[in-house]
């Protein structure tokens, strides 16, 4: 017998259990000094676990105060590192491409079901922050590769799993710009941003914060771990080691070229998502679970000279690459909504994508409401269904245009504009969503008046 | 006999005439005032011509020198405006939906041609002005559904073509707004901008300019003429209208919802492109040529209210929505190049979607020369192939990530990075592009150094 | 300027003329002595017209008396032959591979529609000409990309569009044995067929008829006219030279790789169809039209050595294979009938997927009966609309299992299955479609009766 | 808390232990009278486990001994019978439609690998037995979305996951038709079928037979069982139950409709493929494995006259329909073969899509030799890998057109000819397949030799 049959599982996680009672112990920040848990070979095939992106903190019921009331510093809690090793078990060394094919993603047995949540203004709010201030969250049954949802009525889809972070470890020079760079955002503070009003009310960025900190197998008590804890980077965005981008494509079957910045690479993975919309808007906004994903491992000796062309002023400003899988689902018919950089305000912005993309968003939501479903519930819904954004045009002074693509297939009734006047108005029948009150003094945007019609 | 044989060009345009010769009279700006040159009933069959983009200005040969030298102010030249009636001759009222059906788009036989560009920075650039600052150009032979390049070797691709700009008069009113919101933008100028400190040594608007106007059917010589010249906008963005979104999924097959401002809704259509990459990145980025459209239009009546939702401060605040065709060139496997909000300086930028797009750009730029390619080959390339650019995740403070998904089909080898090192490392017999120097003086990005190595 | 600026028509027609009064002759039958019309160079790209299958005895009328009319030893109008030469201008050899490129296919302007036909059962009928002996048509709008019909409501596709004939000239010998075997095959008569005993009331094959021939450049009044005619292969069938396989997707972008027999190659093309269904059932399936190629050949030295394995007995037992192109289109959601090797009056067949799939298309057309539809509608519609015929199983004995899938976006009410009770019944607002009487002798199948239901 | 937060497990198997041990009881036959071992409600999400096609019988190693002396009676190992009731807990009753949404399906933890078999040409063979009677056998390693062998080099692919069998169980009636029209077949030998004269020296048809009948709950020991093993059906080839119909499309996400004969429709699922490619020609040709099916059922009362056409002498005669998921692997480039309904012989056939798709078969197999595999490993591969069979004309007489597409981007070299003769030709470094010597007497084809040819 000379292969292999079975897929030993790495990195067993529970999600009954609070991430520090994992027998594998998680982590929250990125620290070149967190030891990895595990060694992996190139070419071995194996899985690891993960727990939610909240790390359980949010329930399966009608409730959405769990969600108001969640603690971010808690958030991402992250399988790994592990280092990884060549087969004479030379590690992967710095310099070098790191390769993870993700064989496959999937859900916990025995926790079949997802949320996406809206998080309260004060606690970060999403894209839309201020227009949808208030907190609110959506339940999904996970049935196979089909999600559904009871609070989202007449909409079902297939799911492009994935991890909504996977990254490698940094070293101490690039934590040490990371950390520099993103101080220095805050430190010049909002009135130095012109971009949309609205968006920077969100947090500006988020620094190393000992509180909550997860560090692996560095034991809280040690001196160790509170020096760590003070330097370590926030997980939040994405940066050169990958990290938390969030990118919906990068699904089951893809492959992606990780620089190598320590000795073994460090990879960790986390945050799974059974399925996003591009821009994952409302933050909370894919469809958060636990999971598993089924990977195998390669070296490229020295790839990163070779693949990669650094973008700044250190050889470490790169990012990583990657190619698609062939199993995304697949739909043929979009319909599309287009915004251009000018705000609801009506103010112009300069080639402002993100304006551009906000106001296709918007559009859409809208667009929605009128087959009776609430904002919140559109805003929810394109935040985890497979939805397309794409910067369409980026050249036309002064607006970039962006566009949101969204599949008809996954709606049970017929949404795309009637050309004759004598068909049918469908509507949903409505279902209460759970929600809260905002009740912070930040702006928001006044409630949009739905227009009221019938044909 | 009851049905059609043959489909009516309402619009016949010649491509070694000049603008100003064409038998039916082009324009290059937008008037609610500008007459339509031709009426169309709704579910009737039409073709209408259009030159290219620049209107003859580029010549199919080796220099870039009339790239260089280009009058900025001459782009566009529209056909139409066409007003539509319904069956009954009532014509499409402000607050109807008017719905474009792109039935076939094709280059006009005996100019199977086109060409992209990259503009002198002096003359407006494209979005990486600051790294491409001179003129180039590369010309590419359109057979059939293909195209290649004599410019740029080792690729062939097939065309999304679509007009890449297609809109409705503006009202008087709308006019207003779009006039008044741009030229506050230039009084502000680029000190208040902070986004990516280079994207705003381009133009920041492009305000009413007579110089160059074409109006149509209406005769420069008139008082109507300098009235209406001063106050029309120019074609350069996307607006309200439509107009020039540069959308390259507006493809053969596809279906756009246009706002009706005007009475007969006057829309023209122009500046016609046989493939483009999201973003069109390098200005005159598409491959730009002359061709035809072949259209049917519908009217929904009072659609404005019915499918769209004014986002800002006047009910004219909206944007079109479209359904994509069934014939997009088909591609399943993509190379996918990541960039987050931090520019090639270093600098952290805050949710910046246009700045992770610069980045994720570039990125793929200067993957691509490690194969053989110079930089403005490439630039040139990712301008006009089927490219996919999205916005991946915009919520993780402060990075937005963007990515940029190439398809491999489109090489005529295998450009995915090789994880043994043992195979034989490929490149492309390399040609000469023809472009210019730059002599300005606006600051330019130092030339970056291509890594060299051998495997 | 060192670029060909336009593509040169080599084989201009005109589809208001007679065959016998095109510029360029016309022929209709394959022989290895019919004399290329044009010469032409690997790597030039060149256009070439073509007039519909039966060459213009089909009119655009709502009458089915042209169709059961017809002239069936008239038809197949083929453009050619063409020899090809490489840049030297050495011809293409016998044992080379001739690769020809359809870098695009369309409808002639100003002759845009086209026709799908049933053919009586005494003139040939079709793949169910038991269940449909009586002749029908429908006509064919083209609008653009877009097919719709006056004679069968509720449908409207995007085309496949593609040269149901494409081949070589056979060489002498390879003619010798497809006479020979065609004869044998005559000979033996149905007796010895055992296959669905409906099939082979069909005619068995046709062999060479001097009637209503037509080659090429080869004056009729010639003795050499005679002997050639006499001994020349029909163009009925696909064989060895590629020829009339009538497969859909050999549409836009694709590439065929041809065997040479003769010098020069000589190949032809003709038989445009607007669009297919896999198995192009009802014989006139496609929706036929006149219109251009634009291709490109190169040559393959000794390819067929390289490429090829024969099959057979000689060495010139092969078939072409080819490259589908990137354009065929997009269509995600499908719904499959299926069928097994058991005929309609219960005999069971050993592994015949001609039977299966006969049954897999008898199911489709019933299925879609209850949507309003005439039977000969949906026995045309599934002739020329893009659905996908497959042998899915073909080793279970005794039965084989085929299968036809069909796009459910090309109907504009959603024809699926629907589980609840609840939905209402949709069925198309019916027309009337041309057809006429059966009056031959011929058994035919007893009329199905439709299943009448409410819901 | 109102959702479901787990799937149950309504039917458990465990590979490593032989059928007749299972917890709950396989069967092996078709009859009315196996009791249903589960009871499943309407819109209730569970999951079912599946023991492979010949339930343990083929092992993980480098020998064909164990597919040569398999016994082909004990084959196929069905999970079920389930009985379907409505929310009311009605059953499902005689003339409803049964819907079966596969939700997902996979490999059983733990058993992850697969295998593809040439059975000996005494032992049934497959569709090309008379060129490869000996038995050979494929390991595949399923590594998540993808499958790879040791013994077939160079390739790697996403499955097409799917039941190679789903159907209800047959009334009396039914059966008894069954039983008559094989053992018609039978009885009349093979002498009176003119198919292809290779295909009928496999087994016409399989009746029943008691030797290895596995009967579910009902005790071999009971003189029932001897009564209902006698006349039970062989689960062998697909029918009007659905039953094994092998269809590759069936997969993840897809929704059948099968119609229900007994009360409470007991249905039943096994015989699971990772990957399949249309035909399944090898016979034991997909890639076989363990696993599970996720599902959801509901009921269409009446659905069956509602919805399918009865083709054949009782209103029993129809087949299933199906409607597709969204998740079937993605490829867009394809090699296709070609085939006429000539055979190897040369000899004629009439419009005979078996011999057409034989010879396409047979094509494509000596295509891949010349890329240094052995016929035989392309023939296991063609069985597995997500190849298209298509009936592409079967209308121009006496010519049946089929074709074999095979995705271009499974192998990791490039497979497609080349034009120039300057590339270097590329072969895989050839490995031993394991395979047994053919020791029978029925006739075989000669060796086809490969060309062997240098460039």
């Amino acid at each position: 017998m000379n292969t292999r049959e079975r897929i030993p599982n790495i990195f067993p996680v529970d999600p009954n259990l609070p991430p520090t009672q994992q027998l594998k112990p998680l982590h929250n920040r990125w620290h070149p000094e967190i030891p990895p848990v595990a060694q992996v070979k190139v070419n071995s095939v194996f899985r690891v676990d993960m727990i939610d992106f909240t790390g359980g903190q949010i329930k399966n019921d009608d409730s959405a105060e769990d969600v108001k009331s969640i603690n971010i510093n808690k958030n991402h809690h992250l399988s790994g590192p592990f280092s990884v090793c060549d087969e004479k078990e030379e590690p992967a060394k710095p310099g070098d491409l790191l390769v993870v094919e993700l064989c496959d993603l999937g859900a916990l047995p025995g926790h079949e079901w997802g949320y996406t949540g809206i998080f309260d203004r004060e606690n970060g709010g999403g894209f839309l922050a201020d227009h949808f201030p208030n907190a609110a969250k959506a339940i999904w049954d996970l049935e196979g590769v089909y999600a559904s949802s009871r609070h989202i009525p007449g909409v079902r889809f297939a799911g492009n799993i994935h991890p909504g972070l996977i990254g490698t470890a940094p070293s101490k020079e690039l934590l040490g710009i990371w950390n520099e760079r993103e101080r220095k955002l805050l430190e010049e503070g909002p009135e130095k941003i012109t971009l949309s009003s609205v968006l920077h009310h969100r947090p500006m960025a988020m620094l190393p914060e000992p509180k909550e900190a997860l560090l692996g197998t560095i034991s809280p008590k040690s001196a160790e771990f509170q020096r760590i804890a003070k330097e370590a980077a926030r997980t939040i965005p994405g940066r050169e080691n990958g990290g938390n981008c969030d990118i919906k494509n990068l699904t089951r079957g893809s492959r992606i070229y990780l620089p190598v910045f320590v000795e073994g690479a460090n990879f960790s993975i986390g945050d799974l998502h059974f399925s996003q919309g591009d821009g994952e808007v409302s933050f909370c906004g894919a469809i958060e679970m636990s999971g598993f994903a089924i990977m195998r491992c390669q070296i490229i000796r020295n790839g990163m000279d070779k693949y990669l062309t650094p973008m700044g002023p250190t050889k470490l400003h790169v990012n990583p690459i990657f190619e698609v899988g062939p199993l995304e689902p697949r739909y043929s018919e979009f319909l599309v909504f287009e915004g251009v950089s000018v705000d609801e305000y009506g103010k112009q912005y300069y080639m402002d994508a993100s304006v551009a993309y906000k106001r296709a968003v918007l559009n859409c939501i809208y667009y929605f409401t009128k087959f009776g479903y609430t904002p919140e519930q559109v805003y929810l819904l394109m935040s985890c269904c497979p939805c397309e954004g794409r910067i369409s045009g980026i050249v036309d002074v002064p607006n970039a245009c962006a566009t949101l693509a969204v599949p008809t297939a996954i709606f049970d009734m017929d949404i795309r504009p009637k050309v004759p006047t004598q068909h049918v108005h469908v509507k949903v029948r409505q279902v209460s969503l759970p929600q809260c009150t905002y009740d912070g003094k930040l702006p928001t945007f006044p409630r949009i008046q739905r227009p009221t019609f019938s044909d």
